[in-house]
């Protein structure tokens, strides 16, 4: 294996810029996966490793050598490479190049099952948490819409692999993609903050369905409201009406997913 | 009103201090509050403000008259030594340093309603959305234990003034906290990750009541779990049986304020 001493490489300049910078990202249909459990994870999800950077000390690990195996090239890198790649703090000292699932292919999105649509949700910790509580809840997959990027660092490592693991489909257009689910049998969901909406704990569940969660400041488009076969509300008791994004897709995954005939 | 221009400045350097340094806050018995709304929500709920800065442009906003009025001595500022006093990307140019609650006077718990209690939660993100959903919940209060501090700027600001208005109190040992409640007649609820355990929605919810979240990878500890009157867990039909914190306790006080007799 290379071992590789430079930041200025080409490939670790690369791989810096893919873990910084979205557009970088999307223009080269590349993403960066930290960590040892991360890297097995992407592996084991059918991503393509273009390339694995693991720090001297850890090359040998038993753990390792399936994502060495299967990435195209693989080299060993000194600690101060490790933290030109990372943005995190405590740099793990494994990284894998990774090549994104394609976005536009809209096939992906699960024909069944409870799927979870998030409108815009912009910030990479309410999307992480929001994939994984899908998981969790036995959601059948995801559709990302308008905000913020699966693939970024941040949201993969809060994800704990669930933004790896589930099926997560981008849709440029979220309003005519529920149009298109409510065509073939879909029942449509949408959250909004309104109390004169049907409550959520009340709400008949039926499947297969989609639940669309608003952006963080704004909630759902006018175009994704109208889209709706259904509109419901978590009634709130306290004086402000106000839960974090991610905390309120948790109480409505949770309602659906006690609905559902398994449970 | 004096301008201050200098990084240098004693006060600016200790208001940069407050905003990024646990250790600082703890030990001065004070913290930084950023923004306009937020300054005013402090005011509001009854913190002394011991300097206010504000940044020049904005001094004549009508809005922060009563926080520079009741500030004991208040300074407009470059936008400069925003930037040192801020630790977010954009510094929104108001700045209160006020006076912090006494942590150790517990005389401050709701001796009625839900309390949510936090075993060690250690993000700020995570401790902000669960007083937030608390807030949001009708929840009487919040006791946070060994984890992190409610004065975090991130967590302020996460918390949309949550953690300013709800009564939260810090605990330095949970378990003998939850004993003293549980005498008083409180019904102590412990979440744990065991199939074993009642489901959260199956449970009789008894009021008044406290209901613990642990910490995000080590869940309660086992002193807390002894203090237990009932455990309790989120049945999960996924796969992965892992929910982030702040989602769990959103589906948790979620199921408490459903069971509530306001509702």
């Amino acid at each position: 294996m290379i071992h590789l001493t430079s930041s200025s490489n080409e490939r670790i300049r690369l791989a810096a810029r893919l873990a910084s910078d979205g557009s970088e990202r999307k223009k080269r249909g590349l993403f960066v996966v930290e960590g040892e459990k991360l890297c097995a994870e992407a592996l084991r999800a059918g991503y393509e490793i273009d390339t694995a950077f693991v720090r001297a000390d850890l090359v040998g690990l038993e753990s390792l050598a399936p994502v060495i195996t299967a990435a195209y090239s693989a080299f060993s890198v000194d600690e101060r490479l490790c933290r030109t790649m990372s943005d995190a703090k405590t740099p793990q000292g494994v990284f894998c190049v990774c090549r994104a699932a394609d976005e536009t292919d809209n096939g992906g999105i699960p024909s069944g099952g409870c799927l979870l649509a998030l409108d815009r949700v912009q910030n990479p910790d309410n999307l992480a948490a929001c994939v994984r509580t899908a998981e969790a809840m036995g959601f059948s997959g995801v559709i990302a819409a308008g905000g913020c990027d699966r693939y970024n660092p941040k949201a993969l490592r809060a994800s704990m692999g669930s933004l790896l693991r589930m099926p997560v489909t981008a849709a440029a257009d979220l309003a005519s993609e529920l149009e298109k689910l409510s065509n073939t049998g879909f029942t449509v969901y949408v959250s909004v903050v309104d109390g004169k909406a049907e409550r959520i704990d009340g709400l008949e569940k039926k499947r297969p369905c989609v639940v669309v969660i608003g952006n963080e400041g704004a909630g759902v488009s006018d175009e994704v409201r109208s889209a709706a076969d259904v509109l419901f509300t978590i009634p709130m008791p306290g004086v402000t009406e106000s839960l974090n994004a991610a905390a309120a897709a948790a109480i409505i995954m949770w309602e659906f997913s006690k609905a559902a005939p398994h449970n």
